[in-house]
Order: structure tokens, then sequence, then C-alpha cells
């Protein structure tokens, strides 16, 4: 499993714990002796599957470099109730302080690898693949991707300079499909994938005399999704999306569709309801 | 309704611009003659309470001071499904590359202010206040707030320099109840809340022989939730949380406790479906 | 002593040394041998009470990790004429880097913390509690009002999300002192401090009839101050402020007032005269 | 005069305003009505010299741009007291909030400059100049400087990097004055100024063999500071130093020196009395 | 040609203005009466392809609201010796504060847009297209990229994390070119293209059995180029790299292959002329 | 050799990391089994002077603490073609994602230094001295006057605010030589050079008549050059600027002018060409 280089998780997680912290840092903590140490582990409450261990770990780190944070999983893994996933020991006053930033990253971040999970398992054997879409919550983007991948899904863009996805509009404005491409492929470059978004198998053919790398059907029946891979399969990668749940997500799969985005997985995942105790 | 300042709301919009934006902006974008001008409508798909109207506009304002975006409704307005909420005008580009923004603040914070509405209403005529918590998603504890806010809900504490929330550990490291309770008036002064932390109806007793502000009845049942009640009212304001829904909230309310706090309002409110249709 | 977190103190310290440092850093420091080392006393010219300690030795953290800084005292210690407070030991050249820097927090702080030493000592025996307020140095609330609390003072509001602090304006505004206080909660929820601001004993009275936890008694004579006590003493904490003094402060703290808030602990505090001398 | 770039006051005053909204603004400025409007007046309660407008009106502006800010005066001018040295008009709400922060720049920055006036008055007619020192309050070294040089005096170095100050350790390390100076040239280039420290009529000596731009005389002996002059002047600027006062200052200049510099300008003034009066 | 988002330039531009304004702004500039205005253009002393425009429009803005600056091109154009770029109005000091800010903008990226014009003129007709590389200079990544696109060439990768370029560590470590290739896009997803770096016509082969979006033939001579090209034409796009220079571009072009990518582009531009004459 | 210090450095090289991370990291080098090692020299593949050392071994700090950067020269020293710069050791993964970006740094802030030290040898012997000006890349000043140095060079003015260089348009205004160097020694004080810039040899009689500093002689013959020197030379320090080149600086220098400004040095230096070579 790849990891997130300090680097990009750190401004992301100085910023919650500034919002923590305030002027005064925990006034609370401030009642026990600045000796006394405690150890104690995150667990758990219910099943799922573990993110954002990195983040509550470098959280931690920077409220207090003498906390030891030991991860016993990797993000990706799958937690059985009650569960310990990690454990922190230090000062005291430092572990309380740093506890619900570290929950709030693991309990929102394995949500979301616990959602994706559901999805993934719920295609298995299709060979369709599950992806983001960048409905994320502000400022959590790179988290909340990651937290995807360790779930087993595929990120899709990060960000608008990383791929085309034309739309209805562009192709308008272009002149026609053709124009719209060839005008993307000019100015983007032989490294960025271009996607065209089309809303009918009409418009599926005239996008794939084109050449796109990806085509996004949107909001298409099952029996058109059907369709549209008799056409398409092998000239393109074609990507399903628009109101997929965990009811409908196998049927879309099973047409036949190599990728199903998902906004929910990152806009509406519910908290893995994870705690800390101590030992 | 209060507002929260723009000099609050701008970093984290920034950042939110920032992840979507990469270095080169939205190449597909680009496909829009430079001088195409475009009028949107946010719709709510479904009903709900909308929030993050400020965040939005400023998305917009960030990517292009050239668009106009124009709040109809203020956030704490119910929106019927299909309801406009605000419009945006201006250089298509522009409009093109703000919607996903704007929509990320906007559907996730009227999730925050929707789930809230639903507590608020389940405990309607009972005379207590649902809260947040602390459990706020990474970076957004200002904004999820006020969207709790606008929700009809209260913030409770925004920061661990805010006010002081006794504990177990606290108490026994400081000897007991009375001596926490002094140390912690000693240290934050006279304008921070003092709120005491009990996991029984004994605690309960000894604590309200110290005089706290609050006391946060954790876990209790229904029936001791009332003989708190009667035990405490008047002498301190009492504070239910633990494993509230909307299915127990209002039997927790009907005893008599004047705050309800709920964690589910900021970890796990699911997004309101909320959509720009060009006009 | 509590502690300011570092994630708290880093943003303050590095501003400083970045405005210290300039682009080129210490020009000067290059005269010296590279494998030079220093060890220095940081020393109190003249009695006071010590602050700014963890902000001194994160100056000097954060200039060389190699300098080793430690304090022979803690945060509010009293000073003599001539003692040492701290030790530093490293390269040379970083101990002149970080030398200004270091000692312009201490000499501040320690100004700050003695200051209020002198009013806090003044008030000795009268049950009285010393305040700082929002008149606070531009960049340096935290540290300042740490500095406070390590000489004997209370911190009063942070910010003005803290707590509500309702004047004239507001309660004609708002229609009569009940109203504001009722709309000032409705907004702030249970965990925020409601303070009044009176002119007159008559103000008084109106308030008290409305439950304010803190009633700030601004520019009243003794004799007024002395009827407030009585009339309040138990209903609401009494805050006197305004053109407080060291020469004033103990008549006024004997009226029986409970917290005299004092500006000039935080914009008129003259440094502490501290040096850094070779060892 | 010259004014500070808008670039160079942004940060300082973006990070005032910060500590003072907190994460959810001025709670108690919403119980006046959104559409409420207020003007008032800048008043000094006592004579000075202003300073610091610029940051107030910019405070005003980040607060909310449809306040109106305007200065009567200018940065230097003397106040009578009384006088009122700006207005603002605007949406009352964003009035109150932003009171504090441009009082705090006002009060303090004002009297930085009122203190720097009284020690120019001191020396008027002798010659000599007032210099402020690296001795400033962290983070405010940039609006201090700009307040001294308001109150008549001289900026001095701005950064380590800026100006080379050869002390005892440099001179001992280098092998002596004229080493120390040969290799302060050689980094700095012909651009920065050098300055060597001396304690010594025999320093000085040394010193002036070797052709500084400026000479330091810490702590010297009123007669010993006109044996430097006498020596020395017209070989290189001549900068008096160490524990200057009001008292003290007018026969320092008396001696004939070039400059003298006191760090009480930045570390010790007093604020200068200002207050915001409705109109 | 599209342009980037203030958001992202307003950081690049911020960066380099406060490095130049230090703490006291231009003390030079404050020679000239506050009220004296001036207009002026900005002239290329020699013939090349302007870029940078909208930094140098910002860095006027950013310095004074005031200043008018007028784009007489866009970027892009080709510039004769003589030719006004763009005009700027307004106070004469904030005219000179920004002089140099702006200039260095205009002149390095004109640089990079007018060596790469150089590289696509070179090429012109063969369906060549000259790319970037990621050997930007630390900062500069986003405004060079776009400068390449000024000036015809293609921005090829901008991060790491946009797309994955597989070269013969990794594949040694994935156990050869197929299973190197199947775990980057397990882990990449559908939305980012795949390239392999090959040193010999052998790796070719195998690459290309294994379908990657992109080959990179480093450092190939002509000859294995054109066969390289026979081989794979219409498999994979071929991109050339490695030692290119203006004498040598043509003939590679002529090889076939799709891309060619130089560093030199963005590591070693030579700056084009251009000052600010007064008008 | 001065080295800047970390925290003048830090902000320059995690701007150029991020640039290079995005939100996902080094997609390609997970690759790599997170066990692997990978030791690697940075090695000169031309002859030239080294700088930007402490910004390869930041970036590699940066990306991973536990990456081992050693350096085997200092910046300043001269490398034969092929000769090992410095090494790296560590995770494989973090060796590969920062390479580039230390590479980017070395060959750029190295191709400064080499590019200096060219000038520095070609005056050798005439007492004059290779100076750099503000024409430097946007955000890389700090890094390339140090380059600068390394390189034997003299660095110039930082910033605008570091000293005064008066120049025609400020004569004008402030009504003559004579009272523009009154009015900038008025406002910058005495630790500030002034410098003011000259056309002819008429204007140089006129400042020299009023005790500047340095005189920079702008664009001036060779012989108008000796001239000024015979004129001037131990009034002020002479600088020569404009059009200056390899072939042309020999011959500036023997005129006798003290110092050569080239903005090339900082402009157009070409990268030197440097790559990582695993051991």
């Amino acid at each position: 499993m790849s990891r997130l280089p300090r680097l990009v998780l750190e401004p992301i997680v100085r910023t919650a714990l500034a919002e923590d912290l305030g002027l005064a840092g925990d006034v609370t903590a401030s009642l026990l002796p600045a000796s006394a140490r405690l150890s104690a582990r995150f667990v758990a409450r219910k099943g799922g599957v573990v993110a954002g261990l990195d983040c509550a770990a470098l959280a931690c780190a920077l409220v207090d470099p003498e906390l030891s944070f030991t991860a016993r999983v990797e993000d990706g893994a799958a937690l059985a109730p009650g569960e310990a996933l990690a454990t922190v020991t230090g000062p005291a006053r430092a572990v309380l302080t740093a506890e619900r930033t570290a929950l709030n990253f693991l309990t929102h971040l394995s949500g979301v690898a616990t959602l994706t999970r559901a999805f993934v398992d719920a295609v298995a054997g299709t060979g369709a693949r599950i992806a983001a879409t960048r409905k994320t919550l502000p400022g959590l983007r790179a988290v909340q991707k990651a937290a995807v991948v360790a779930g087993g899904g595929w990120p899709h863009r990060y960000a608008l300079a990383d791929a085309v996805l034309v739309k209805d509009n562009h192709i308008a404005a272009a002149g026609g499909v053709g124009a719209a491409l060839a005008h993307a492929r000019a100015v983007a470059g032989h490294m960025a994938v271009v996607e065209v978004e089309v809303d009918t198998l009409a418009q599926l053919d005239e996008a794939l005399a084109h050449g796109p790398d990806v085509v996004l059907l949107d909001n298409f029946s099952l029996a058109d999704l059907a369709t549209a891979v008799a056409r398409a399969k092998g000239r393109a990668v074609l990507e399903a999306s628009g109101g997929v749940s965990l009811a409908s997500v196998r049927a879309i799969a099973e047409t036949g569709v190599d990728v199903i985005s998902v906004g929910a997985l990152t806009h509406s995942a519910p908290a893995l309801d994870i705690g800390l105790d101590a030992m």
C-alpha cells in the first residue's frame, strides 16, 4: 500500500490540531501532573476497514514528539469489532490533547475505506473497478482519495489539472466531439487522460469515433450500459456513474463496464466507530 | 443568523480550491471560449436545510471576481425538493471551474444542517437543545459548527482552549471533583465554562456539591437521566450524551435534560443532494 | 503551570525569527568559525517574574536543532537581580543568531508577568482576581495571556468567539437586557459564558434580573462598587474595570468584587531587563 | 511619510484578526441587526503622536470591505487630547468586530511614535538622531520600525541580513578588528553597512584604523563619548547606546555623537490611550 | 490560450514581492511625492515570445490596486524587437516598486516561451510535439509549464502524482514490465497515463507487449529511434528524450517520434530582454 | 562559507516539493517494496562550481527523515567532470521521490555559481568585484544570492528595503541630487547604503559633491569608466553595470571600477548538468 508523504499530510493535520487547540491549548489537560504517563489503544467498536493511520500518527507526533504511536495494522486492513488498530504511549497530557484529532481522522477515513470496501466486495468477480469522484469534503481530498485506495477503489482525477473531462457544453463550444478532443489534447498534452461524458448511446457512438481514452456513461439504464459495452469494449475504458448504491452496483458491474464511480464514497460515508481506551 | 467572517472562511475555501485546481487549473474549461458567459442555479434535488452559502459564494469569488453569486435564501432555510437556493452568473469557464468546490461545501454543510434540524424537530416542545461535539471533520470545524447552528443546534466547545471538561482521569489526578474544579477555575478563569463528565448518579451527587456549570451525563439510562434531572435541575446545566439517534432522542429529551449532544451531526451526516443547472 | 503546545507557539516564533533573519541570515555570525562553540546564560538584570521560556527555547531550536536550551526555572518563578533563568549551549554562530529573538520574547513576556504579579500581590488577601483583557499586542495574544497566567492572573476571553460580552448598543438593539441575554444564549449555547457590561447601579439591577454569568462594572466609583457587591454577591461574578492602576487596585479589590481586569498588563508592560552572558 | 505596502502589513493584520475572531467570529455582534449601521471616531484620550493608521484601516477592510475608514491625519501627526484621528462608518456588526484589533494597533504603535518623539524633541538642535534597535516585539518589527520613523527616529537594522555589526567575539575569532572588517566586507559586499561595537576608547582607536562605516560606543561615559567624538568625527558615524533614558539623552546628544539608539522605543513604550466613540 | 487562475499565481507572485519588499518596502520610492503619477511601457529589447503577462499584472495589482496594467498582446504572441507588450499607469511610487518583480516574471517566462518556440519551429511539419519535463526551477513549475504551453509546447507531467513513469528499478522490483504496469494501473487507476522508459530496442519490444500508454526512448540513436517508430507506431505514444538541442531536434523529429521532451526549456532558458520605459 | 539558516530555506524547499508531490505523492515509487533501500551519488556530468547543497539535503530530509544525505564538498567547491558531490542513502522510495527536487536545486544553483565563478576568474587580479543584481528568479532570491556568494561574487541589495538606489526620476522629484540624498538618508537612516545611478560624467560630478556611498555608472563606455575612476576613486565606491558579458568584463574591470554588477548571473545562468547515479 502506497503511503502519502508527510509533506502532503502535514498541513492537513496541523490545521486540524490548530482548530482544536485554539490559543491556550488543552486547559483541562493541565489538571494532570506533567509527569503522568498514559498508554492507550485505538479500538474499533464495530467492524470495518481502517484508514488514516498516518494522519493519527502525525497528529500525535505534532502534539508531542515524545508520544509513541504504534500501528498494529496497515491502512486497508479489515478490523473485527473490538480489535485494536494502534497504541499510543507517552505523557498523559499529550495523549489526551491529541486524542480527539487522531480519532477524527481515523473514524472518518476508516468510514470512507469501509464504505469503499463494501462497494468493492459487491462487485467482486465482475472485473469492474470502483472509483471515487471529485465530490470530496473540502480540504480532505488527498486523504479521502487515499482512504478510497485503502478500501480497494481507484482514486479517479485528483484535480481539474490532472485530466480532461469533456461534457456537453465543451462539445457545443468546440463544435463537436472531435474538435473538442483535439483541442483538449493540444492543451493537455500526451500525459493527460481524455474522458468524454455521454448521456445517450448515440453520443457514445459519436465519441468513440474520435478515440477518447475513457467514456463516462452518465445515468445509463442497465440495458443501455450493456449495449454500450457491446459497442465500445476494447476501444475505450467505460465508466458508469450516476445514482449508484450498494443495492444497484452489482447489476451495473455485471453489464461489463470497466469502472463505476461513486460520489457517496467521499461525500456521505458515515464514521466508523473507533475509540481510545486506556490500557 | 450570525455569519462567519470572510477571514475565517477564506483559508478553508482557498485550501479546497487549491486542491481542485492543481498547478494548471481547469484544463477542460479552456475548451470554452474566454468570452462565453453562463448563468446557472444551485438546486436542491431533495428537501433539506441549507448551509454553506457563504462558502459557496466565496469559492465563486475566489475563482473569478467577475462571478456574481446571489443567494435566494439564507443559511438555515428549509428547502423543498427542486427549490433553487442560489444563482451564479459570469464567465462560463469560471462557473465550471468553481462548480464542484461550491457544491462540495453546499452539499456537505447542508447535510449537516439537515441532520441537525431532524434532531431539533424530534425534540420540539421538550425544552431540550441539540448540541454538536468536537467530533468534527478535520479542518472543517468552523463551518460544520456554523451549519449546526443553521440547523437550530448549539455549537458546544469550539476548541480545547474554550472550556474545561473534567473527566475521570482528571478527577483522579486532582484528588477529587472539588480539587479538580478548583484547579480548573484557577487556570481558566471566570470566562470559561466548567463541565464535569459523570457516569453514575453517585458521581453526579459528588459533582453537584462543587458547583460545576454543566454536568455531562454519559451513557445514562432513561431512568437515570430522569433521576439526575430531579436531583440537579437548577443547580447545573445537564447534558446527555452517548449513542443518541433520531429514534432515541425524543425519549431522552423528555427526561428533562437541558442539552443533548450528538456526534453524528458532524461525523456522519450524509450530503444533501444539490446540483447546478444551467439556466 | 500549563504550557502552550509547540503548535501554538511555532508560528509566532517562526515569524519573529523570519523578520530577523531576512534573506541572508546572520551575516555577522559568519565571522566566527563554523566549529566554534559557545555556552551562555540568560540573566535577569533586575528582579521580576519570568515568562516566555518555551518561546526562547523554541527560537533556539528553530535556529539550530543542535542548540541545547536548558531552563533553570519555570514560567512564573520570581527572579532575583542577577539570577540566571536559562542556559544555551551549542554552535557559537547559532547562539548569536538566536540571541536577540530569544531575548525579545523573554524580556517582553517576563515584563508582562512581572507587572501582573505586582497587581496580584497588591490585592493579596482580598479574594479578588486580576485578569487580562483583549487589549493585547497584535499577534501575541496567546503568549501574552500565558504570561498573565504565569504572573498569577486570569486570561479572560481569548477571542470574540469564546464568550459573549453584551454592551449598551447590543441591549438597545435587542430591546432590553433580557432579550439580549436570551439571544446571546440561543446563539452561543451552553458552553459560552455570558457577560453584561453596566455603567450604573440601575443597569446592574436590570441585568441581575436576567441571570448573566458575569457583570462588568465599568468605571464605577469605589462606593458604587461596594454597593454593587452588596446587591449582587452570589448572583453573578462581578468584574471591575476602567482606569485601574497599581495605586488604585487594592481599594477596588477591597470593595469585594470578584475580578479586576487591567488592560495595561498586556498593552503597557515595560520589558524586564534580561541579557545573555557568555559563560 | 513613506507608507508600508499592504503586502507587508497584511500578514500582520490578518494574524491579529485571526486570533481575535477564533472559529466563530464575534458572537456578540450577532445581537445587532445585520442592517444596522454605525459611524464612530477614533479619539486620542491623551496627547501624543499617531502611528498605525494603515494597520487600523486594513483591519477594518479585512473584517468587511464595506467599512469605510477615513484618516483625518497622517502617521507622525501630533494629536491634542480629545482629537479625532480617524472615522469608520459601515455595518455596525463589522465596526464592533474590527474595533479592538484596530485599537490595539493604534494604541501600541502611537505609543511607540509618541515615545520616539519625546526622545527626538529632547535632543532637538544637537544634530543627534534617535534610532531604534532590534529589540522589537516579536512579529511587529516592520510596524514598530515604521512607528519609530513616524516619530522622527531612524529605523536602524531591520534584520541580521541587512548590515554587519561586529562585536568582541567576532573580532577575537577573526584575529583582530581589521581582519574582522575585511571578512565582513568580503561576505556582505558593498551594499551593507559595516558597524563595529567598542567598549573603550582604545578599541575605538583600533577600529577607526580600519575604516568602519559606523562605530557603536557601548555604555560610554559622557566624558568618553566627548573624547570619542573628538577623535573620530568625520571618519565614521558614531552611535551611542546603553541605558539611554529621557533624562540622560540630551547630555549624550550634546557630546556630539551622530546617533543615539534606544531599545525602549520598541520594547517598553506604553500604549497611547485611544478609544472609539460612536458619533 | 488557457490562463492560470489567480489562485494558482497568487502565492508565487506574493512570494516574489515579499522577498523584494523586505520589512520596509521601497525606501527609495518615498523620494517621489505620493501624488506623482507615471505611465510606462514594457518593451521587448529583442524579439521573442511573450509569457508571464498575468504574473506581471498580478504583481502590479498586489503592490497597489490603483495600478492599471494593460496587456497589448497575449501570452504566446511573437514580439518584434522594440515592441511594447503592456503598459502600466498609476502612482509613480507603486510603478517603481512593482517594476522589478513584474520584469523578473516577464523576462524569465518569456525566455522559456521563446526557447520553446524555437524548438517547436525547428520541428515544424514533422508532426512531433515538443514537451517540457519536471526539470523546472523550484517554485516556478506552474508558470514555467504555462510558458512552455504559450511557446507551443506540451507540459508533460505536472507532478509525481499525475502519471506513472516506470523505470528500470521499478521493473526490476516488480519482476518485469508486465507486473510493473499492472501494479501501476492498480494503484493509479484509469485516469493516470502510464509511461515506461526504455534504453534499448529489446526493452521496447518487451514494453509494447504490455500496453503502456507512452514509451520513453531514452538516449536512443537516430537509427534506433527510427526502428522504434517502425515497430511501435500506433501501439503507444513514443517520446524521445536525452541530450536534445536545437541542432539535433529536427533530425530526431524526422524519425517519426510523437513527442520530444527537452529539459533545457525550463532549466536553462536565458531571459528575454524586456525593459520598462516611461512614456 | 556562510550557510543560510534552515528557516530561510525551508519554505523554498517545501514549495518545490509540494509542487512535485501533488495530492498523491510519487505513485510510481510505490512499485518498489517499502523495505527496499538505495544508495546513490550526485555526480557532476560536467565541470563547474557547486551550490545548493543545503537545499538538496533539506529536500531529502523533508521527503523522509530516514534519508541520509552526505555532502562530499562544500558550496563553492570546483567540481571536475564526473566528480561526486554528495551521496544519499535510505529507503529507495524516498530516494526516488526526492531525486528530482534535489537535482533541480543543485543544477540550477550550481549553474549560477559556475557562471559567477567564470566572471570572477575573468577579472582576477584587477581588484574589481563581481556582484549580482535584483534580477533574480521569482521566489529564489535568497538561494540565488547565496549561490553568487558561493561563486565568489557579492550579493548586492537583497530587497528594496535594504538600501537606497537613487535614479533620475527620484532626483528630479527631489529637486536635485543633494536633496534626494538628504531625503534618502533622513528616511533610511545610518544603516542603509545610499547609491546613486548616473548616466554621464557630468552627473557623476554632481553626485560626488553630495557624498553618496556608491555610484552606479550605467552603460558607461570604457573610456568614461576610466575617467570616472580617475575623478572619483576614494570618494565613493564605483559600480559599473549594463550589458556586461564574459567577453567584455575584463576590460571593464581594468578601468579600475570597484564593482561590476551582472544581471545574467541570476536571470540567465544555464543549469550545471548533475545527475543521480545508483551506487
